[in-house]
């Protein structure tokens, strides 16, 4: 597959940082919400930044490794979380509404079909297969999620989002998320793996050592569809995908939890300048996740000790972002409010 | 002075904890955001949180002690700036702008009057004089700065707010924070002086030195209106009042950074109970800010990195607050939605 990704051009930084020296404030005096400004203004080339229809994807996926029992529940669960969010009772849905993003839902390839139109359908079979003993899907499949993740990414750039954040549901994903740092980062399961949402010691283990087998089938492959293909799931597949979209529209995305930087880093692997369209909205309390966060150079704006999932930590930034936003765009500078520090 | 603050009944806590385990999601999983939305509950005595009019004060004061050029600028800045605030240029209007919250600025006691029908007159006088030889005020202007704020904050709260939130204007203001810091941990200057806005390191030395002599004129007596009275600033004291007027009648107090927080500690020594309205917004980058906090038993919202003042970090973590009651008064139970994990 092509991307067309263009880095977010250098030319602008000096001009964007004398606009945010030029503020009724000491330099640098808001820290990271200056950071947020700097990087979306140059992400959209303007002076004035816009924060327009900002959308949360929720992309769900059932995972055939759900079946070893390294989650709390079974994939059912993913399902009846999928009606809960399209009936708005989810936190998903608390967080998107109380901050004014809108909230999409994606069958990525749950196991049941859910039959309810405001359900985006990307179905890429009935649940990945069982990475614990075998590839999770084919090649065709990584790449037909891809497709599928950057058409949609594209569709609601066009209709004006510039901002995306992206969520996800499926019972067993913590695991491919796990596998998937893994194999990229080529780093052993045990700095990988997390408790996902509090599973028992023996759980633990098992996790691990499913984890263990199945990056070992890799053999030290980091290419990142390889990756997809053995470890992945459909949802982080088609996630990847709507990363590298949105990067192609040149909107701002903004990163959640555990799952979606998985997601991010294989969007970074594939091609490296979507790197700078991302904006990273918590560091959740699952192992590994401060380290993936840490290889991607990436300051989380967040600490709430979410571990969800479902894009919460991302739906609770986007506020971060209309305060950097109305910043940027309004706050008088020395000159015009005649203030000398 | 009378206070009239009932702790936090601790009746409902159980009743609330099982509100919150009903939730569709594992136990504990949305982290802080269940802690404000426990908190909330608790203060409200509702199983629904109401945030009305949520309101952010800024209190100007100017302080003697910015004659001692411990400051980057000069007390000619906190009229500026106010005047800014009016004009709504600062970064506390594009923060409650940002966050739908209302703003009103205070003169406390600025050296120059402003006359704008905006301002809220309560000035105590032109500056308090300069701490580093003298008393800052007399205790009858440190008991009339937390009447007036208690009946400031008792007129928001009677409109109708429901959680009140303090910023603060007044060069000078963190020498004088410092001192309150000092005087009631009985610590040293160096552990409570920060670099402000950003010092020279023989500003520093000076600031140190004048907190260690003013502090010592109160030789270890930790009185909360002594120590008003001989290092605090009018905006400081008012806030205190404000603080504690806002416990009398059940608002939820979003304290901002270092300034505020020697406020809320202030009113912790005069009220102990007023703590249990409390819900801390940001760690500042200010040294001692941290140490402030722990003595309060606070674990903050955001870690931003601001270090601006003006209720900057409160303004932006009252979307926090929102979320959270968005949460806790929507979102489904397993009941409610059919699932079972």
């Amino acid at each position: 597959m092509n991307w067309n990704i263009s880095p977010v051009s250098t030319n602008r930084h000096q001009h964007i940082q004398q606009i945010l020296d030029s503020k009724t404030k000491p330099v640098g005096s808001l820290g990271l919400i200056e950071q947020i400004a700097f990087q979306m203004s140059a992400i959209q080339q303007q002076d004035t930044i816009q924060i327009s229809q900002p959308t949360c994807l929720v992309f769900a996926g059932d995972h055939g490794v759900s079946d070893e029992k390294v989650s709390l529940t079974n994939s059912d669960v993913t399902r009846m979380m999928v009606l809960n969010f399209l009936a708005g009772g989810s936190a998903i849905n608390c967080f998107c509404d109380a901050n004014g993003m809108a909230l999409h839902v994606v069958d990525a390839g749950m196991r049941t079909e859910v039959h309810d139109p405001k359900l985006i359908q990307q179905r890429v079979a009935a649940g990945t297969r069982n990475l614990a003993h075998e590839a999770a899907m084919t090649t065709e499949q990584a790449t037909q999620c891809l497709q599928l993740g950057r058409q949609l990414a594209h569709q609601f750039a066009d209709k004006g989002s510039t901002v995306l954040a992206f969520g996800e549901m499926g019972i067993g994903n913590t695991t491919s998320a796990a596998c998937i740092m893994s194999a990229l980062l080529q780093m052993p399961a045990e700095s990988c793996v997390g408790r996902g949402t509090g599973i028992t010691d023996e759980q633990f283990q098992r996790k691990q050592a499913i984890v263990r087998q199945a990056v070992a089938r890799l053999h030290g492959n980091t290419d990142p569809l390889a990756v997809i293909a053995e470890v992945g799931g459909f949802e982080i597949a088609q996630i990847t995908g709507a990363i590298l979209g949105a990067a192609e529209k040149g909107v701002t995305i903004l990163i959640d939890g555990f799952i979606i930087t998985a997601a991010a880093m294989l969007a970074v692997r594939l091609v490296p300048a979507c790197r700078d369209y991302m904006i990273f909205a918590h560091c959740s309390g699952e192992q590994g996740h401060k380290t993936m966060l840490e290889t991607l150079h990436a300051t989380p704006l967040l600490q709430l000790g979410l571990r969800l999932g479902e894009g919460t930590g991302a739906a609770i930034a986007i506020s971060l972002l209309r305060s950097a936003a109305e910043f940027f765009n309004h706050m008088a500078s020395f000159e015009s409010a005649g203030v000398t520090l």
